[in-house]
């Protein structure tokens, strides 16, 4: 049975694109290693910060992140994704530069968001995520109400991401209760973890009285469909 | 600072590979994401089955690990590593193949062993890593004791290794602690974990009362060192 082999631009942050490798194996339906998928990787962390880039007009990573395409492509990748929300800022840049399907991290969420009734739904994600209106777009195009949480807990979610990308378990998680309780009093019936360094801050989930949508999850199952 | 891009010969099985990269991760100094190192991984679970070709003559993994490495290297690797230890019985082949260094999981194990004086160790690890006798003949050289499971006991460690690659985590957990206080009744002072999948098999080691020597963990350790 002949399958696509998977390209990954990755390195956004390193442990995301770890993170997103485990779902993509997690949810192949696989008894031994030849029944895998083919990945390859490039999982560069030096691509310019994405966040920075949008807020403070830093070095763009557009270019270099549709360099990576190219040559996931010519190596020998069939379908392309990109485990990082904020990059998808980007996506129409990497999707010219290439002949194959990029998936989108994005659309894949709302999808699901779509059909299992979501009305509201809180976001947890970068700042660049926000102010780019990544989710907001296309949750309003959905009619699914959205609510972010307010600057001053913006700025914890801010903490953790960074924290979670320096290996800080513990600081990375402290504010993980706060959060979901700021964004139930916003009334979200529940959260998407929107950038990939979040559902492993949120790593145990049956914690919180919510349900969570994580995209990293539903873009690596969005892999193996398209993939077989 | 420049540092130096990894090339992981990848999907031996695809979830030991991801456990090798998070393994890098861990060990790198880092606060944030461009401080990471730069892998490029072929993931390819499509690689003959290692142990079948030793043990049974099936197809040889040799000429793919070599062109594997090959590629990974014209992708701009400037080292590359292997987490698979019965794959390690293609390395003259792999490494004649290339212009960069291979760093090897074995060699790199032993090193480890003799720093700390070992005296006799137990191994655990595939029939094809047993059968080819790589980490013997090196243990040897060393002076290091080397204890491996009786037949009975040695066909649980193929049950596990193979239940884990199926992601069938329970059968793989099931003849942990029988199979280590076999080692220990043979006089065993520590275990090599020496297939890459054991060290997602033997997860939580604290459990037992001896100490475990994690090859993927000490090659990872040895990316790190030679690519700063």
């Amino acid at each position: 049975m002949p399958k696509k082999t998977v390209g990954i631009i990755g390195g956004m942050g390193p442990e995301a694109t770890v993170d997103f490798m485990a779902k993509i194996i997690k949810n192949t339906p696989a008894q031994i290693d030849q029944q895998h998928l083919h990945m390859l990787v490039d999982n560069n962390p030096q691509v310019p910060d994405r966040i920075e880039a949008i807020l403070k007009a830093g070095q763009t990573p557009g270019p270099i992140l549709a360099q990576m395409a190219v040559q996931l492509e010519k190596w020998g990748a069939d379908i392309l994704a990109m485990p990082c929300n904020t990059a998808h800022y980007f996506f129409t840049e990497i999707e010219k530069a290439v002949g194959i399907p990029v998936l989108n991290i994005i659309d894949e969420t709302i999808k699901v968001l779509k059909r299992e009734n979501v009305n509201c739904v809180g976001l947890l994600a970068s700042t660049g995520t926000l102010k780019t209106r990544l989710y907001h777009k296309r949750l309003e195009e959905a009619n699914i109400n959205i609510v972010i949480p307010s600057e001053a807990y913006q700025e914890k979610v801010t903490q953790s991401i960074y924290a979670l990308k320096s290996g800080d378990y513990f600081r990375a998680r402290m504010f993980n209760q706060e959060l979901i309780d700021h964004l139930v009093g916003k009334n979200a019936e529940a959260v998407i973890l929107g950038c990939t360094e979040l559902p492993i801050v949120f790593k145990d989930r049956d914690e919180y009285r919510i349900a969570f949508y994580d995209p990293t999850e539903i873009l690596a199952e969005a892999v193996v469909r398209e993939a077989f």
